[in-house]
Formats: structure tokens, C-alpha cells, sequence
């Protein structure tokens, strides 16, 4: 499937599991398993620093964890179960014995997406992905084809976004773990939705994230926003490759995931003859062929550079769709006025008309923000590869007191704001609770368990926001409460729901709506000012 | 011609010149004249931090630097001449005023080149370009049609491959400054001969290099041998890519140079949408099309990705071709059995097969010494788009005693490697007395004025070969004598002259020789220990 070798604990027909872990400097690796017996293991060395180790009747449920060099007793980094959080023992867990009912479903074309945001702890009061299968029906009714769903991987305590996850592999236990999220796809394919994931490949979370002690995973060539970069072409750079390149497949075969959100693909920094990108959009087409299924990639990427969307035949790197931005910053700057961080960039009627004709606003043009000259157009590429919305986690979540924009610009502005999307030539994405005009906030929440992490990531929050807003304290990312304030009121009735639904039914019913060439759609500029402000 | 400003003291034909420096942090730059008369100027400041100063009647020879905030006194970092070495006063050079008779001169294509890599102070025993103008002769009976020649731009003192340079646009004095270029390129456009600039964008040296106080030319985005990046995509980028771009330009067009070989590629680090490799194409197709003359865009790129090369319509960057290092590397291991540094990846006679068939040896196997995966196929590319070399300035001079092949591995075997390249489907690169067996060295040398730059520097130098020589000193790179054992013995006959001279001749009276296409040769396997061991 794949050049690389796999890693983790994985279990074949047969009930034997290969153990496999990539450790290139290490001089010893052992397993050692804790439940339901205890035992120590020596693992073989293999080529390019792997180890591993075959059990044959190996029963599902079983703990492990690997010890470096007689020394460092250290979870999995491929770990699929890690029952007791981030620094616990890893659990083999058998994919092969669910019992999937979704035989007839062919997966999305992302041109046919209408995409819905949520996260799994705050969408419903059970904060699990049962919760999520009790609202699919609701969803449905809405008029929404696809869940795009926050990062699952398993993050340190029970309250996070999921940015911070350090196992890739590894579903959040206290969301239901790999079981739930199994029954979770099959029950919305069942129902006709397509199910789509959030993944991080660009960074790992700051607690419990023991992948340095295995291995070159990361590399000072480059400096992100997180530290020190993914090594995805420094020295040792193919099995971290193999690593995110099988966690894609992993998710879109064995979860049968319709398809990935791939956040900040900008911070993928690669100077290989082949881009990370481009040889997963190889594997990614591979995998549609070889199960008949639509997959489907999303790139979020602020670099207003349509080679990451345009195909592979054509010098691309052949993702199918990228989150836009620059069309949230357009409308949200024209209805609330704001100029503060990258709304600077925003704000005026000739934004929000670029956005809709060329999805980038920036196709050149000097960017105060940025200080330099920016983008390049999209003129190629069809509509239908850009996703956009008109609020997210992101956009929402990142404000100091996470308000919604119906809470900023009023319902009028949200209204016109819905209509702007879900009429545009684009795929719309809809964050969880706008339909119906929730006014609960959604913040920035962390349930980290280092003391040291807590007062760091709430220091920078206060630190963040203390320039440019007054008169209101900075919530705490750490509490419970702030957590709990974000949970959805839930509502499925009601006039903005109701105008949600008439769009979405409009939208679904006109087929010049979907008309994606790039040509398609035409701003007159002396309509600019009475139309759009 | 660009959509950045002009840097430097450009002359206009009426005899005004315009004084532009870009400083974008300061708050009062000045024009310092120190002759023919001393003043002291108020530059007006222009949008996007630029500071220009307009002189009609400004005389040629005009002395000057700029004053920072009233306390830094500084050269001008687009400086056209420096009399007085790197860390003197500007002087304002008049281009206009050269009378060039190369009116009929039309360029020559990349495949159509016979290039004759030389380093100006060593070529000859004036070590000028009056000095290279005296062997023009010489090297047309030789049979070449290009000459290429090493970095000019002015660097620390009168002894420096080039490669040190700190003022891009200024032709080292020493040599013979911006005159004594044009008299060159203009006599060797007279015989036929075309010319090639080794031009330096991804650092500069270490003295001398006053831009950092002018403005963010560098950023710590990324790492890079010589320290921090060129700022190709950071904040402030546009007039670091414009003065980059100008300086290629200048050359080009107002020095008649038919081409430039671009060092270094690899470290241009850019994410921008439009990367510079691209955008200085489509500057210098520009450029063809206005004068109608050939330029050539040739890098020196160690990435083994044919995107670089690859047209601007087929998704690449539109450079016209590349240094090709792996047809040394295969050559030289197999000839020399050296397996240090990254001769491990080579030194079988598959490796030679592979450079023979398709240029790039690696084109995604697992390398030895990168210890990863490498390269891509450049299957659409025309094999005149490689340079290749037996010999060059960097796998000569990069040695610790700097040993010519003909001294590594004897004359059958620098026979051998001549035919090797002269009768290969690549572009053809002689590095400046090979054609007659030298057996002189050519050294790493500088002349620094800094001690403790001097002292960094034979340090560097001694642990850099401490680890794989023995018995012998390393030469100290400063020493004057080393320099003057670099310089060129001489000959236009003998055995191995006629020989080379025989090659050439064969090589353009054969159109077979000259076919491009990627699969016009092909390497049988059962040859390959009879042929080329």
C-alpha cells in the first residue's frame, strides 16, 4: 500500500499482532506487557531503525508499553487505545472484528459536500460520539450531507479542542475510543452522511508527547508556530513520512473516514522532490481505487497558493479542496467592522467581491498584515475546491471571549452572512449551533494535567489578549465552568433554523448554484455597495 | 520592467541620477557625499520603507554612503562600485555611457552551449578581466562557446572564489569593476562567445555585509549553512525578492550577460504562492522577448526535483536547467574508489548508468548519506537542461589540497571522465585548465581583514578535514601563496589539449550527439563493468 513499513500494534485474521516501532538510535527497544499478564520482550531489530516483535493469539485488550535502552518506559507513539490518558499504558485493540453495515456507501464527491463542524465534547451534553449518533437524525433534517468532526486523537485530560493530541493513532478514550468512532461512521453512513475528520500533521501537542525520545520526528531546519517543525525531509525523515502517511490511510480504510481536514498544511515544511502532500494525494487516489470509495482531502492552508489543489498531471500536489479563509475574513469584516490582527487586511464591499469571484482575496495584491505581497489566483481551479464558511472553530474559538458572530453583528448579519455562503459557488461548512443562532459561546479549553503547562498556556492567553481588549477578564482555559458554557443549547426549531433549512433546500435545488467553473460567477462592481454593506 | 522599485544610484541619460535605498525601520536617512564635493543630503521617503534622493547633473565618479538615524555611516547596499573595498564609500557608476558593439549578438541557447567554467584572479597572471580577454583566443580554438565565470560581485579584499561577495550589484575592483565587465563580455560577444555569470542569492558573506541594518533582508524562519535565510517570504520580503531580482536584471540587460548560473538554489527558501525561482523566469522571459536575445537561468540545486526546471505552464518554475552534481559524483567515485562525504552513495557503475540514462542518480531511492529517500524523476525534462562536469570550482577546490582529478586518478582516467561528458546527451561544463592536464590546485582561498573572521575561518577549515586526512597540513585559506599556486599554468597544446579540442569537434559535428530527448540514450546493463569500470 504504502513504501513505509506500518507501525503500532496491529492485529491480523489470524489473531497474531505485529508490533512494530520506529526507534533509529535507540541500542535496545523491549515490549512490555502488563495485562493481563506480565512479560518482557525483546524486539528485533529490523532495516531504517524499526523493531518489532510478532505474538501470535494475541488477545484484544492486551497493555504494552515499550522500554528504550533498559531505561525510558514509554507509551506507543502509534499506540490506537490509550485507556489511561497520555501517559499511560497503550492497548492492542482488534479493528477487524466490527461489524460494518455500510457495504452500499461510495463516499462524497467534495463538489456535493455541505459540510457541518462539531466538536465531539461540546455538540451534545454526553460529550461522546453516542451523543453525536443521537443527533444525526437532527442533522438530516437540517439538510446537511457530511460531519466534519474536530480532532479525535487522544489529548491529555478530557476537555480539548483535540489540536493538542499526541497520538495520532489513538481515539480519545473518554469519547468513546476506536469502538465509538467505528459506530459512529457506520450509523451516519447508514443514514446518508458522509463523515469527515480533522487530523494534525503538522505539530504535536505540548504534554505527553514522548516522540523525541523514539526518534528524529522533528527537525530545527524550519520554526513553526509550535517549535520545531515535522521532519518531513531532514535526515531520517522516511519512517515520520510512513508514520502520517499510514495514520491517513488508517483512518480512511480501517475507519472508513470519507475524508480528511488536514490542519495547518502550510506548517508541512518539505523541500522533497516529492511534497508530503503530493505523495499522500498518491496514496489517498490508490485507496479510492483499490475500495471504490470517494476519498476526499481538505487542505486548511494560509498560503493563497492553489498548487496544493491543482492535480498532480498539471504540477499540483493534487488535494481535492482547501478551507478558504479569506472568504470568512471578507464577510466578517464587512458586518462587524473589525480591524484588529489580519482584519486589517478586510473590511471593504471590493473584499467580499473578490471572495466570491476568486475564493483568495489576495492574488497579489500587498497585504498590510503580512507586510509583503501575497497569493497567487486560483484561475484553474473549480469553485467546488473551496470550502467556506462564515464561522468555525477557529474564527469563533480564537476571540478572548469566543463569541459567535449572531453575539457580534446581530441575527440580520448572521442571516445575510448564512445566505452569502450557502449561495456562493463554494462548499459550505457550517460550525455547530449557527443554524439555529446559538448565542453560547464557544472558547478556548484545555484539561492538561502538568502544573507547569497550565500556567504557561494561561499566561500566554492573558498575554495574547491583553493589547486589544479592555474591561473584561480573560477566561480561563483550565476551568471546568468555561468548558461546560460551551456545550450546545440545542435547538431544531425556530425561525434561523428554519432559514437554515429553506437555504439549504434552495441551494440543494438549483443546479446553477453548483455550477463550478471558475468563470461562473460575476460581482458587478457598482452593485458592490448596495448589495454587499 | 519589475513592480518593485530600483535600488542604487541609477543614472538616467539626461544625467540625473536617483539615489533609492530601502531602510524600512528608520526614521531619517541621508545621503552622505564625500566627493567631489562633501554634503550631506535629506533623503524624501517613498511607500513601503523606501528613501530616494534625486541628483540632476550628477557627475560619474560621484563618492558616497548613506547615514542611518543620524548614526550609522554606511555603503550603499545596492552599490554599484566600490573603490575602496567592502567597507568603503560608494561610488556612482555611469552604464549608460559604454559604447557596446555587439549590437548583432543574439544569445545562445542552454543546449547549444559548450561552457568553460573559470575563476577570474586565478585564469590568468593579471588576474583581471583584460586578462581573460587575452585568452579569448585561446579558448575558441579550444572549441567552447561559453564562458562562465565565477562570482564577481565585491567581496573582503582581492583573494575570494567569489562566494563571499557582500554587494551584489558591484563588480569587484579589483578584477576591473563595472568597465572592465563590459569590455569582456562585449570582446567575447565579438568572437562569438557567450558569457555566464555565477550570481550568489542565498547569502551573503560574512564581511562586509551591512544589510541587516538597512532591513530585514534575512529571517530566522529558516537555517541554512551560512546562518539565517535570504528573506524570500517573511514580513518586508517584496524589497528583498525586488533587489534580487533587479540585480539579476542589471546583469542581463545593462552587462549584455547571455546567462546566469544561480548558486545554491536550494537554499532560496520561499513558500510564497509565485516562488522567486518562478518569478525571476518570468522576469527574464520578459526580458528575452524586449531585447530579443537568449538568456539562460541556469541553478545549482542539490534537490534532485525537476520542478525547478520544469516550463511555468507544465506547474514548474521555469528555470532552463541545472547543475547536475550526481553525474560528478558518479563518475569521480567510480574513477578515484572514494567513498567519503557523499561519495557513499556512489562509486558503482550503476550509479554512472543512472546519471547516464536520466541525469539525476537518486530519483526516490533510499541514499546512504541523507540517510532518507531522494530525488524524483525528471522524465519530461530534455537532458540539455543538465550541466554536467567532471571538474568544477566546488569538487576541485571543496578539497583539502584542492587536487584536480588528473592528480586524483591519473590521465587515462581523466581521459576517460572527458569523453564520458563530451560525448553525453548534457550540457557540457570544463572547469579552466583541465582541456590541457593542469595539475596545479585550486584552493579554497580568502583575504579577509577581519582577524577574527580569519582565525574562524582556518579553524573551520582544519576540523572540516581533521576527521579524514592525515599526514598533511591543511593549507591556511589566507595565505597569498596558496593563492598564487592556484593561478593557471597554461598550455595550448600537448596531448591532452588535442585531445580535448578532438572531443569538442566530434561532439558539435554530430547532430546524434546533440538529441535531447529524455529516453534518446539508453545504458545496457550488460555493459556496465566492461564499459565503464
Amino acid at each position: 500500500m504504502t513504501i513505509y513499513p506500518q507501525q503500532g500494534a496491529v492485529m491480523s485474521k489470524t489473531g497474531t499482532c505485529v508490533f512494530r516501532v520506529w526507534a533509529p538510535e535507540r541500542k535496545k527497544v523491549e515490549l512490555i506487557i502488563s495485562s493481563p499478564v506480565q512479560e518482557q520482550l525483546t524486539m528485533l531489530r529490523e532495516e531504517e531503525g524499526y523493531w518489532s516483535y510478532e505474538m501470535p493469539g494475541c488477545p484484544s485488550g492486551l497493555r504494552y508499553h515499550y522500554l528504550l535502552d533498559g531505561e525510558l518506559h514509554r507509551p506507543d507513539p502509534a499506540s490506537r487505545c490509550q485507556p489511561e490518558g497520555v501517559h499511560g499504558d497503550s492497548e492492542v485493540t482488534d479493528g477487524l472484528s466490527f461489524n460494518w453495515t455500510d457495504q452500499q456507501w461510495k463516499g462524497l464527491a467534495l463538489k456535493d459536500m455541505l459540510i457541518y463542524e462539531l466538536h465531539t465534547g461540546t455538540f451534545t451534553e454526553q460529550g461522546t460520539f453516542q451523543g453525536i449518533i443521537s443527533r444525526l437524525d437532527d442533522l438530516l433534517q437540517l439538510g446537511i450531507n457530511t460531519i466534519e468532526i474536530m480532532p479525535i486523537a487522544q489529548f491529555p485530560g478530557t476537555r480539548n479542542w483535540g489540536y493538542d493530541g499526541v497520538y495520532p493513532y489513538a481515539v480519545q478514550s473518554s469519547y468513546g475510543g476506536c469502538q465509538g468512532l467505528r459506530q459512529l461512521v457506520d450509523a451516519a453512513h447508514a443514514k446518508g452522511l458522509a463523515v469527515v475528520l480533522d487530523v494534525v500533521y503538522n505539530h504535536l501537542g505540548p504534554e505527553g508527547n514522548y516522540l523525541p525520545e523514539f526518534g528524529p520526528y522533528f527537525t530545527d531546519k524550519y520554526h513553526t508556530p509550535w517549535g520545531s517543525a515535522i521532519n518531513y525531509d531532514d535526515r531520517d525523515c522516511d519512517a515520520v513520512r510512513g508514520y502520517f502517511l499510514h495514520n491517513a490511510l488508517m483512518w480512511l480504510d480501517e475507519f472508513h473516514i470519507d475524508g480528511l481536514r488536514l490542519d495547518a498544511v502550510h506548517a508541512w515544511w518539505d523541500s522533497s522532490a516529492v511534497h508530503f502532500a503530493e505523495e499522500l494525494s498518491a496514496a489517498v487516489k490508490d485507496l479510492e481505487v483499490r475500495t471504490g470509495r470517494k476519498k476526499v482531502l481538505i487542505a486548511e492552508i494560509d498560503l493563497n497558493n492553489p498548487r496544493y489543489i491543482t492535480p498532480a498531471d498539471k504540477g499540483g500536489y493534487g488535494m481535492q479542496g482547501q478551507w478558504c479563509d479569506e472568504f470568512h475574513h471578507a464577510i466578517h469584516g464587512l458586518l462587524t467592522g473589525e480591524k484588529n490582527g489580519y482584519y486589517e487586511d478586510f473590511g471593504e464591499a471590493e473584499h467580499m467581491a473578490a471572495a466570491l469571484e476568486h475564493a483568495y482575496v489576495y492574488t497579489g495584491q500587498y497585504s498590510k498584515h503580512r507586510k509583503r505581497r501575497f497569493g497567487a489566483s486560483p484561475k484553474n481551479n473549480a469553485r467546488s475546491q473551496f470550502v467556506v464558511f462564515t464561522q468555525n472553530h477557529d474564527q469563533v474559538g480564537n476571540r478572548m471571549l469566543g463569541e459567535r458572530l449572531i453575539s457580534l453583528a446581530g441575527e440580520s448579519a448572521a442571516r445575510l452572512a448564512a445566505a452569502t455562503m450557502l449561495l456562493s459557488p463554494y462548499v459550505p461548512l457550517l460550525f455547530m449551533g449557527e443554524e439555529y443562532g446559538e448565542t453560547k459561546p464557544f472558547s478556548y479549553f484545555t484539561s492538561h494535567s502538568d502544573e507547569a503547562l497550565i500556567k504557561a498556556v494561561r499566561e500566554g492567553r492573558q498575554q495574547e489578549f491583553a493589547a486589544f481588549q479592555t474591561g473584561k477578564d480573560v477566561p480561563d482555559p483550565q476551568s471546568e465552568e468555561l468548558y461546560k458554557q460551551c456545550v450546545l443549547n440545542w435547538k431544531t426549531s425556530g425561525p434561523m433554523y428554519e432559514y437554515y433549512r429553506h437555504l439549504i433546500a434552495l441551494r440543494k435545488g438549483r443546479a446553477p448554484l453548483q455550477n463550478d467553473a471558475p468563470d461562473s460567477m460575476i460581482v458587478h462592481p457598482a452593485y458592490h455597495a448596495a448589495v454587499l454593506s
